[in-house]
């Protein structure tokens, strides 16, 4: 089967390198277009990009030619890093121009129209896109992943969910470095010291959270019927962000319940075995000290989320802790795996 | 005026280390003798002694001898940092032969007969040992301080219940290594890594903050009437709990009103100008990213509690980062102000 | 082909995690046998060992049981990561007894009669074993890999040395906390911090160092007629010694002929295609900021070591830095692949 | 006496904050003028700079108005840490203009009749300002000190020079991430790494250190007559250079007969009692295993190079460890001394 070519937005950054470093053997997408900001533009990628990720550069992508953000000699579908500040406009200039954009910037994350995917989580959201294209008269789409810090705890979050209703939950996240890209978190600032305090996370956190596991009803989705509050803090680890929950059910269960729960999840990643897809979504460690960055981080490849250490919380019902690999679960991992679905359900055809 | 002399046990310990240091210069106490393990005892504290605080060892106390942990040529008052395998039936032995045990150790902190004081949060809880003497008919008596994350919490937590009553308590700590004593945490378990467990420290915060909170009343203390639920998380930092912390009150408050309360907050310490009592308990920083370990550990030579980032919790009320120096304020600075506290008070005469 | 049996002596520590961990899938030998201290015997090894090691544990070792160490029930082929101070009385007991140990251990790797072997650079030393069992009328024999900071400068040294001749030799040594075992080095010591003395290290490296590069007459290691200086220092790094090192030669070279003397370097391991044998021992990093312990510390699975930053040397002649895996490179690994050439040599039929 | 007004160029940089902490309570000094890019300039220092001391930010500096980088209103005394890329020009200017530019830059350290200072070290080379001030036909003059890895260096190689002649000097640094100013290294470069380069270091250090110790004569500085050879890590630590160091004498000299020169070794500054000049320039530490970064980086005040380790090196003749507080004794403080020296020696007048 001859591969689709795939373009990247925002190359050069942390997660336009991991898209790199991930797609680099994919079995049905092939890297073929790039393209970041305009000091990039013009070089090869080999000589524009700083390379942080620990896996050598793909000896494929060097040479390739880094492009402006324009869309044009851009193939159908793109993944997007691009910062922020620029990711906006540019990812609806894209998706006007015919293209699908599967992004793990924040913008149009909350848009009414646009699906904020997990496909082991809400894989339906995706349908929204057809009123996206209606509406908005796009050739193209946009879908988007959620992020890194709300991925791991919904994960968590969705076999519980479904089978006693969520009414609280309290999460306190102890993120790494890599979140913030590259150079991203100066050393002076963070080694042997916490920073109590992530610009806009814990707002994303809050309302991603109830958009991913609402329902999909008439073309839009209602949100998720529960009250959710996240403390947010930097801390001097790589990469992995680890998370302190508490949650307060709809129904009551035991913890043999809750833990049978996270072990059974499966969901239309595991049905259709997509290829990035993790065999078991949610791993459950039973070491009264797991899960650790150092240990379990790299779980499936970095797409599991690892969870321990349930007990009773005297405050709200259930607590525990979990851990997501931020920039592969938590970013291009999960767009990548957005687009799996994507192409296993026909939307890129 | 002549210094009260001071017996140290457990002295070579790193908090044993904290409370020579701390003593150094003391206005009113002079470290006399000092007593550890087996292994210690016979060796000269500059022999037997790791120093491992940044400040150098005091001159005078290189040439103590180091004693057995056995009352008879020790002091009348004495400061305990002992392990808590061996501190409960030592710490009575010397009770009972007339010494004044003012403990970090945990293993009296919840008897009903003995005092859990904090001299900024619950002075009048030291009237307890009038009881203690007389039910177990010793001479001298034991006064504990608080469990090192208990103490950062309880100081933020104290002015908002004198004043609004509290409900529910949910705390996330990333504790530093130094909690777990010398040599304690591997490197090789904590470098770029968080380990999401610390054996009995959860459930030491949750009883001992609603004994410290809770009311005397004859002769006993009636707990807090209030839920807490903790988790305990250690991160790569030397010194320093940060607590992520949210809250519930019983009557409503507005933020400013709680920062006042922080501000304005007083107690005996205060009044009677201690040595150790820090001149403002609770310190309120107004940056969006304070506290930090950094920046705030040391604030007050590690005797305040620093606080940030107030803000509305969607779960409970409010929620904001609480920071506190954990061999000081939460060890041995603890213990120390006890001391001074019960000589100002006239338990010492 | 039938696997041959192994046993492995101190299997509960850190490089005995590490043979465990590098021994899963070895297509010639299998784990059959453990041994560790009397604390650890009796149990299974699930139950004994503190596993450190990031892979998990295989599942074949957990059910294991951890014999005392002595002979008896033990396979032929024992490898030995015991505490010097343990090592040396145990091994020759084995080795008498007519077991193959090849020992990380310390205790004889400066015995006259003992080969002290890297097989990618003196696998003729080999033969020493001859005149160590004549002379010890030992039926089996012990065998030693240097310490986890000779080998990498020794890889770096032999292309040069054979080429060219060594004079002179200055080696500045930055060395990962898993070299000190587990749980070795404490957090409090390193965190932030650099330590610039680690016991015995820097006479090990030199002497070492002679005896690697030295020749084989008439049964005994003529020492390298070169001088060695070392400085060893311990830094917050877990995996991955780092050397900065100045040399001067014999014969006239540029730098050139130097880096393709690395290049094109290769040695019995190579040719007979062993199993852990990296195909490029020496890896030259053209980048000016390279090797680096993130971005190169696994090269060919931690076995080769890789080199950069080859430059003049104003003092002596040139200049280079040289980085190598200390616990497979530098221990598990640098054992097992002494093995695999023994039994490619025919020392284990 | 009134103190004496001095400006500040580059204010709201690491060395700059560092000028403004040193100069807080400064008996001779008083920062009155700040100047810094023309990004900064217009707002109030306070609002200007990201302060990273860990002590605050003096209450005085922060309503003083940020200038821009010309003369004009500013005072005599200047201090500059400008960024290399503009400080050439920039100090010219002021110095043409008749300030006294006392900087902490490297453009002109190496010009003839600019002084490369160290007050401990060699006080007598300021006399080549008149040289300077006549060339130039410059009202004002520039004096510099070295880079922040010399400084150590020379600290503790002046007392062995003056008394026993130097031949070869090799100098291996692992440098703390402060040296790289702020933001400065990132945190994914180097936690848990170490990086093996830092651009135009080892030059640096290579010929700053011959003339330092060079003999001033005619109004120029013969370089000393020795050969240097550096090799420059960047570690995972805040604050501290250290450094391993092996040298030749020209005269035989003994352990003690070093220590002793160490010991016993006072310049002009501690004749003088300047302000900011460590009591005892080189403090020698007994134990095996220091100098450390955690113990002694502040020794001093941060102003003293700590030594230890003296033994005996098989290549050149001796070697030893050397700690430095780099952006004290390395940056601001070296200029602050340098300024003291020439206030007492009436170069300000």
């Amino acid at each position: 089967m001859k591969k689709l070519e795939v373009g990247i937005l925002g190359a050069t950054g942390m997660v336009g390198q991991r898209f790199i470093s991930l797609l680099e053997h994919h079995p049905w997408f092939e890297v073929k277009w790039l393209a970041a900001s305009d000091r990039s533009a013009g070089k090869t990628y080999g000589e524009a990009c700083n390379w942080r990720v620990r896996d050598a550069m793909p000896k494929s992508a060097a040479p390739l030619p880094v492009h402006e953000c324009k869309p044009g000699s851009a193939p159908k579908l793109i993944f997007s890093s691009l910062d922020s500040k620029v990711a906006g406009e540019i990812e609806k200039e894209f998706a006007h121009a015919g293209h699908v954009v599967v992004s793990n910037s924040s913008n149009h994350r909350m848009d009414a129209d646009v699906p904020l995917l997990i496909p082991d989580v809400n894989p339906d959201h995706l349908a929204l896109v057809r009123a996206q294209r209606h509406e908005r008269k796009w050739k193209g789409m946009i879908v988007t992943n959620p992020n890194c810090t709300t991925i791991g705890l919904v994960m968590s979050l969705a076999p519980i969910e479904r089978q006693f209703g969520l009414a609280k939950v309290m999460m306190t996240s102890m993120q790494a470095v890599s979140g913030a890209g590259y150079p991203g978190v100066p050393t002076l600032d963070i080694l042997g010291n916490i920073i109590p305090y992530i610009g806009g996370e814990e707002e994303k956190v809050e309302r991603e959270t109830r958009k991913l596991l609402g329902k999909l009803t008439d073309s839009r989705v209602e949100m998720g019927n529960f009250i959710v509050s996240a403390h947010c803090n930097r801390v001097p680890v790589e990469d992995g962000h680890t998370e302190s929950i508490s949650i307060a059910l709809r129904t009551p269960a035991q913890a043999a319940d809750i833990a049978a729960a996270w072990r059974k999840y499966r969901s239309r990643p595991q049905e259709l075995e997509l290829p990035s897809a993790p065999k078991h979504p949610v791993i459950v460690r039973e070491e009264k000290d797991r899960p650790q960055v150092k240990f379990d981080v790299d779980s499936e490849r970095g797409m599991a989320t690892v969870v321990g250490r349930l007990r009773p919380c005297p405050v709200l019902e259930w607590k525990y802790t979990a851990l997501s690999h931020n920039t592969i679960r938590g970013a291009a991992g999960a767009a990548l795996l957005n687009a799996e679905l994507m192409k296993a359900d026909g939307y890129l055809d």
